[in-house]
């Protein structure tokens, strides 16, 4: 029975998240749904990020067994064929060991977080990014992030509800980055770990907005960070800015789809 | 009476145009009615680009007259929130003299057309692009955009109800560009005149893309233009894709609020 890795894509909205769940929809569940087009019967699949209620994903990765022995393109087609009109898609499908998991095999997850500052409501932006009125100092939000760089307690920036054994993570990026807009900036936060906390990326954006406005200072967020206490933490941030954009792995299995292009 | 012009961001989906029209939604009835709440009586406002139903803006101009003084700023505000929730946004706003007219001192139009060629299905860009399944030879749509550039007669991309009186028309603007997108590639291509013709740029854009797919040579396409003749035209395609992105005048009305910066 081959096993295929699959790279999904989704948009946060209409989901209560990546994970199934009982009489919510999930992209999960819409993913094992197609799946059940090709080969009837119950499709449990495993995915690298389980993303919460409204976040988007481009680079989630999951896998499943078939039955049958798919030329991967052809998979890739028959699923989103059978996703529409879910707004989910798979953009990259590979034969995969069978002993390959799509999250014990992940090495690395990797976030994007967009944010919107600018007065007028968003129109084509709505929905896919944080759309925050006041402006944001990129410099003061580089220098708060630093500050949460490589291994620490990360309990102030955890959810409550977070299932992790240890609070203990290590981030390996925290980029902030901004470029003008009509009437404003968009923000661009990248966050890229081994894994992350329940809420982590949110938490982290939510208190790295106060250093933005300028009602935290840089060294607040080391305060907040060494408090270890989930009430030192700025307000979470809403999660359609949120996109989980891509996992690691030894080695990646889509490489060959991609240097060939998906259309040929 | 002083005069205001506005920039007005919009999404296409769910307007039958910018045109106000009976019975059906319109950009120029939802701001006409964001006005009418400022100043309650039958405002009648005066656009620069009279985009089709589901084509977007993000840079239509419009005049309005009013009988109090505002402060720019804060007629944008005022205006921005009696639009909600619909997805039309005023991003600048400017008094203007009496004489200033959003249609008839413009200069300028410009466009932009984004295509997205890859095979699965669109998903944050769903509705915000073409979708295009196959590959598109960036090089050989701009030979073929090269073709249209100049003043001709453009009975051929100019859709039969077209009500202008001339389909002599000069474009200014003509280019391709393209990059790699997950799965494909994003085309965006851009077009300025002074004014265009009802679908001229739908047209151009359904004519150009089957230079990009090989079925038409760019030779191809200035045949379609010699032969003045609207049956030698290529497909027209969807609206999704196309974007009113500015207009231009002797000067800029809304230079001084961006340069201030909306956010402030």
């Amino acid at each position: 029975m081959p096993r295929y890795a699959l790279r999904i894509e989704y948009h946060g909205a209409p989901f209560a998240g990546w994970q199934r769940q009982t009489d919510v929809p999930s992209a999960q569940a819409a993913v094992e749904a197609a799946l059940g087009r090709l080969e009837p019967k119950e499709h449990r699949i495993a995915a690298a990020g389980r993303t919460d209620a409204g976040v988007h994903a481009t680079g989630q990765v999951a896998h499943c067994d078939l039955e049958k022995v798919w030329e991967p393109f052809r998979l890739m087609e028959a699923v989103n064929y059978h996703l529409k009109p879910d707004p989910v898609a798979v953009t990259g499908c590979a034969i995969v060991p069978d002993d390959w998991h799509a999250r014990f095999s992940a090495q690395e997850r990797r976030y994007l977080f967009r944010i919107i500052s600018r007065r007028p409501t968003l129109v084509h932006d709505a929905g896919l990014a944080w759309h925050h009125k006041s402006p944001l100092d990129i410099e003061a939000m580089q220098a708060g992030a630093n500050r949460l760089l490589g291994k620490h307690d990360f309990t102030t920036f955890r959810s409550t509800m977070c299932q992790a054994n240890s609070p203990v993570k290590t981030l390996d990026e925290a980029s902030v980055t901004g470029f003008a807009v009509l009437g404003g900036q968009e923000v661009q936060l990248r966050f890229r770990a081994r894994s992350f906390l329940h809420n982590q990326v949110r938490s982290f954006v939510g208190t790295l907005a106060k250093v933005g406005t300028g009602a935290w200072s840089p060294e607040d967020v080391s305060a907040a960070l060494e408090a270890r206490d989930r009430a030192a933490c700025g307000p979470v941030c809403p999660p359609e800015g949120l996109y989980l954009t891509g996992v690691g792995y030894p080695y990646d299995p889509f490489a060959e789809m991609d240097s060939g292009g998906l259309i040929q």
